[in-house]
C-alpha cells in the first residue's frame, strides 16, 4: 500500500469524574487525511483545507508526530500528508489529537504495522506537546484505540481500553468562543479536599463499572465532577443552563469536553441524543454566540481507513 | 425457619487506590453466629465466645444493627444472637462489620427476605457507627454483597458489586498492636494535591477494569495508594518491609487493610498467597511483635448459611 485515506475522530477528554484519565472517540465528527509514501525522506504537509494551519512540518502537529515515528523506524523513505481539517482548532474536542493520531496511525498502516497502539500514542503525544506544551494522551489515546480509554499512568504509559455500550451516544455543543488550554489549566487549584477526591474516585469506579456492564443508569449516576468542572465552567457562557437542560431532556450526564469550551452530554440511544441537541440549541440560540452541535455514536474503532 | 447458623466474613476495606470506596470479603476468615427468632420482642445477645465484648444490646454492634432492622420491620417478635467471635476486634479486617452484617443478614433470612442487600447495609452501618463513630459502609458492604464492592456514594447510598477473578487470593498479616481508628483518621490530611488525586482515580479505574477482565497484571499495576498509605503506614511497624517482601514474593500488590494495623497482599493463586504468607512470617518474626497470618480466597458470596 502506497497511499491511505483515513477518518480521524474527534475525541472528548476529561469525561467528568475521569479528569485527565478518561477519554472517548466520536464516530461522525472528525478530519479526513490522505497519507502517502514518498521516496524522499522526511515528512511534507502538502495540503490543508478547512483551516488555516501551518504547512511547515516542524510547526504542524501531524508533522511532529510523524517525525517521532520516523525516528524509531527503519523505513528509509518519507511521507506526504494532506489534511481536510473539519474539527475546529480550539473547540475542545481533540482537533490537534485527530491530526497527530491520524498521521501516525496511517504511517503505521503503510509500513505494515511495525508499531503497537501504545507506541503510536507515544508518537502522537509529541504532536500534543507542540499544540499545548503538554504531551498528554487524553485525546490521542481514544483517537487511536477507539471507544473509551483510561490513561492509568504516564510513567510508564499505561492505556486501558474500556468497553463501549452499544447504544451510547454523545451530543456536543461548541460555543465559538476561544478558551485557551493554558488559561483553563491556570485557573485549576493545585490542591483538592480529600473528601472531594474520594467522591471523584468513587464516581470513576462507578463509571468504569457502568461501561463494562452497559449499565446506562449507573453511567449516569457516576458522571459527576465536583473538582474541575465547578472551576472551569465559569469560562464557558451558559454552561450551567446547557447542562441542566440536557439532563432535563434525558441525558445520562453532561460536562466539559476537554478543557472546553465544548460541552458534551451522553445519552442512551440516538433519539435521546437528538432531543438533547435540541435542548442545547434552544438554550444557546438566544445568547448570540455562534455554535455548532454534533451528535455522534461512540466510535469503538478509532482512526479508520476510508479508501 | 426459626434459627440460622451463619459464617460472617472478615473484610478488607480501603483496598489501596480504593480508599473509602472499595472493599472485599474473605472466605476462610470470619465469625460464626447463631440467630433465632423469639416471641419476646427486641434483641438479646445471649452468648459471646472468643472475645470479651458487651452483651447489652445497645452496646453491641450486632444488637444495634439488629434494632435498626427491627424498627423498619412489621415483625412483632424478636431475636436471640450467639456469637463465636473469631475475628479480633481492632485488627483492621472488619471485626465489627462481620457482627453487624451477620446479624441483619440472618434476621432477613429468618423473616423471609423482606429487605434488599442495600437496606441490610444501611442497618449494618448503624453497628459501624457504634464501633467507630462513623456509619461507614466499606466493610459491611462486601460482608453482605460478597466479592468486591464499590461504595460509589453515600448520599444516596449506592453500592456496586464488582466481579471477582476466580484465582484471586488475599494474604493478611495482623500485627497485634493497637491502632485506634480515630488515631488513624486524625493523622490524615484534609487536602491532597490534584496530581496525586489524578493518579489515584487513574489507578482505581485500572483496578476496576482489571477486576472485570480478570486481568491480574492490570490489578497489580493499579494497586497503589500515594495518598493515605504513606501517612498511615507510619503507625504500622515494618509496613514497608512487609510490603516490599510480599511484592518480591510475587504478590500483585499490597497495602493497609482498613485503617490497619493489618496489612494485606493480593495474589494470583493459592500457591503464591502461601509464598507471600511465608515472606510476611519471615519479615515479622524477628521483630518480636505477635502476629496472625490469614490466607483466603476472595469470598464472592458474603455472609452465608452454614447450618
Amino acid at each position: 500500500m502506497e497511499e491511505i485515506k483515513i477518518f480521524c475522530p474527534a475525541t472528548i477528554a476529561n469525561v467528568s469524574c475521569g479528569f485527565d484519565v478518561l477519554g472517548l472517540a466520536l464516530d461522525s465528527v472528525g478530519d479526513v487525511m490522505i497519507v502517502r509514501k514518498t521516496t524522499e525522506k522526511g515528512i511534507r504537509i502538502t495540503k490543508i483545507i478547512g483551516q488555516d494551519l501551518p504547512l511547515e512540518t516542524e510547526k504542524n502537529v501531524s508533522g511532529v508526530a510523524g517525525l517521532a515515528l520516523l525516528e524509531k523506524s527503519d523505513y528509509d523513505g518519507g511521507f506526504e500528508i494532506e489534511i481536510d481539517k473539519r474539527i475546529k482548532p480550539g473547540s475542545g474536542i481533540g482537533s490537534s489529537a485527530a491530526s497527530s493520531a491520524g498521521a501516525v496511525w496511517a504511517m503505521n498502516e503503510l509500513l505494515g504495522k511495525p508499531f503497537s497502539n501504545l507506541e503510536l500514542v507515544q508518537f502522537a503525544m509529541q504532536g500534543e506537546k507542540l499544540a499545548s506544551d503538554v504531551a498528554h494522551a487524553d485525546n490521542v489515546a481514544p483517537a487511536i484505540y477507539g471507544g473509551f480509554t483510561l490513561v492509568r499512568s504516564y510513567d510508564p504509559l499505561d492505556i486501558i481500553s474500556i468497553p463501549t455500550p452499544s447504544e451510547l451516544y454523545a451530543t456536543v455543543i461548541h460555543p465559538q468562543i476561544e478558551v485557551k488550554t493554558s488559561d483553563s489549566r491556570k485557573i485549576l487549584k493545585t490542591t483538592i479536599s480529600l473528601e472531594k477526591g474520594i467522591q471523584q474516585w468513587g464516581n470513576l469506579g462507578g463509571l468504569i463499572a457502568g461501561l463494562f456492564q452497559s449499565d446506562y443508569d449507573l453511567i449516569g449516576r457516576s458522571l459527576h465532577d465536583n473538582i474541575v468542572e465547578p472551576i472551569r465552567s465559569i469560562l464557558i457562557p451558559a454552561f450551567d443552563d446547557i447542562k441542566a437542560n440536557a439532563l432535563k431532556a434525558g441525558a445520562l450526564g453532561s460536562g466539559i469536553s476537554g478543557s472546553g469550551p465544548s460541552i458534551f452530554a451522553l445519552s442512551k440511544g440516538e433519539e435521546n441524543a437528538k432531543q438533547v441537541a435540541q435542548s442545547m440549541r434552544e438554550t444557546y440560540q438566544p445568547i448570540g454566540i455562534d455554535f455548532d452541535i454534533h451528535i455522534s455514536k461512540i466510535n469503538a474503532q478509532g482512526v479508520k481507513k476510508i479508501a
